[in-house]
């Protein structure tokens, strides 16, 4: 199955997890596609300025891969560097958070896996 | 958990999936972080007159989101350009194949999820 660029659709989320901001979310795969693994498969942009706030995965897993930009990213609360080639890899029951401290627009990949396959 | 970019290592392959040239993978992430759940999320990099070769997927299935680049995707025979911003699901059971048709290099983010959680 094929999605062309404009089928995938820019989903604008102020203040995400009570972050700075907005950020844009564009879906390219969903829970039921992936027959119940995890329920995020994303290119995210954060504006510069912008953050995504901090929050605790339960049940699942998080990974982000940097495209683009430079990112201040909290992993458990120490606070990291991040820019394009870097990822973060947050556990279930880890935290993190992200803010776009760039001139330009802070890009990645993210993937949010569930600890145990759900039944859909 | 946090992953620089030097430490994200570049594997080169050659004629992957039997395909032409070589292409680069930077996995991002493994089967282990993942709990079983899939066994690669990666960014692939396919130099001009690359090809990632057809494959059947059997017991996962695979998302191709396009970071950059003009690619001619098979999707089960049938030819489709795709360009950033795109995505292909190529469902268990299903073919997909890709080649790079432009003067610069093409960029994907590919991800494998098994269609049942896998015991590690």
């Amino acid at each position: 199955m094929i999605k062309k660029s404009a089928e995938i659709k820019e989903q604008v989320i102020p203040n995400f997890k009570d972050g700075e901001g907005s950020v844009s979310i564009f879906h390219f795969m969903n829970e039921q596609e992936v027959k119940g693994m995890g329920r995020l498969f994303a290119k995210i942009v954060v504006p510069p300025g912008s953050s995504v706030g901090a929050h605790t995965h339960v049940g699942d897993m998080e990974a982000y891969y940097i495209l683009k930009g430079k990112g201040l990213l909290s992993d458990n609360g120490e606070e990291v560097m991040v820019e394009a080639g870097g990822c973060n890899i947050c556990n279930d029951g880890e935290m993190h958070s992200l803010k776009n401290v760039g001139d330009d627009d802070l890009e990645y990949i993210a993937i949010v896996v569930y600890s145990k396959q759900k039944e859909l």
